[in-house]
């Protein structure tokens, strides 16, 4: 599992029918790695998550008929990023 | 799930029979990197979409027989690509 | 399996219910990479331990229900990290 | 699924018995990273090829009980690396 | 699947039941990345091996309830690591 910042929503054209209703956001990682997940916790921007990755991802977003690799898990108290 | 710009179909021989008759794309993300996707969303060069990988790549493909590991899941809208 | 010296235990709000009960840390690489995983094995901070991924890290947790990608698999005695 | 470039064919010992009898072959990517990969297809040393990966790469080698996690899916007609 | 040179053997304490009694071995790739495997092949330090990731590791280790996410395969006869 991946700690990242949530960055934005995205607004999606000619999606797949198997996504889903969840919103989709584009989060980042402290390297400046851009991911997206399917969110089914109701982040806000700049919240920092843990995200969960492939088979686990399906259904963690609550029905493992979604297409997705990667879902958000939950958000962190008081993450401090590392100083580089 | 990643974001990547679609860049070019690609023409295959010697192919397997198990990845059907979707378009096959190369596809570059922000940092670089070349990757390849099935498509069954239609995309257009120059398109900013995200994928899905692995086992979900399957489904997102219409058919779990499908040979694939990532599968364009949707066009993003307006995505302006980080300045580095 | 990756090699991965225990950081610090999360404290998370607005969890998902299906991960479970147990505890969720954040663990480090040798090259400063932070990685999450779920850990039955009760591992203090500092420890180096090692981690299964994806199918195997829901069985390690104890139940292929849990959503996790990265679980403990065991501590490693007198890991000595490389010199850089 | 990836693109890479054949280098070699490789020669084991005390192999696995689920390996089946592909040939298994080292491919090397634009970046220079080596990796092994079932060959289905039938390659050439320097041919340009995409692979598949995990789940569909043990359907890709004709046998899901074969153990791999990479498999030749097919050879890219014109491929031009890009220029660094 | 990944070319590595077997490293040492780990010495565990606090591990899961479910890891059986193969050896696990630390393995370090061509650029010094360090991996973990179960090794059912019988590898002696600074063997060339390659190593099979994922749900194809579980039966690689022989037993797919083991908890491996990667799995030695078999031994390279005369690799030649490259120039940097």
């Amino acid at each position: 599992m991946q700690i990242l910042q949530v960055k934005k929503e995205l607004v999606l054209t000619s999606r797949l029918e198997g996504l889903g209703h969840l919103p989709i956001k584009a989060l980042v990682s402290q390297t400046g790695e851009v991911l997206v997940a399917m969110d089914p916790v109701g982040t806000k921007l700049g919240d920092w998550v843990f995200t969960i990755a492939n088979s686990a991802a399906r259904d963690a977003a609550g029905d493992k008929r979604l297409l997705t690799d990667l879902t958000v898990g939950g958000i962190i108290d008081d993450w401090q990023p590392e100083q580089k």
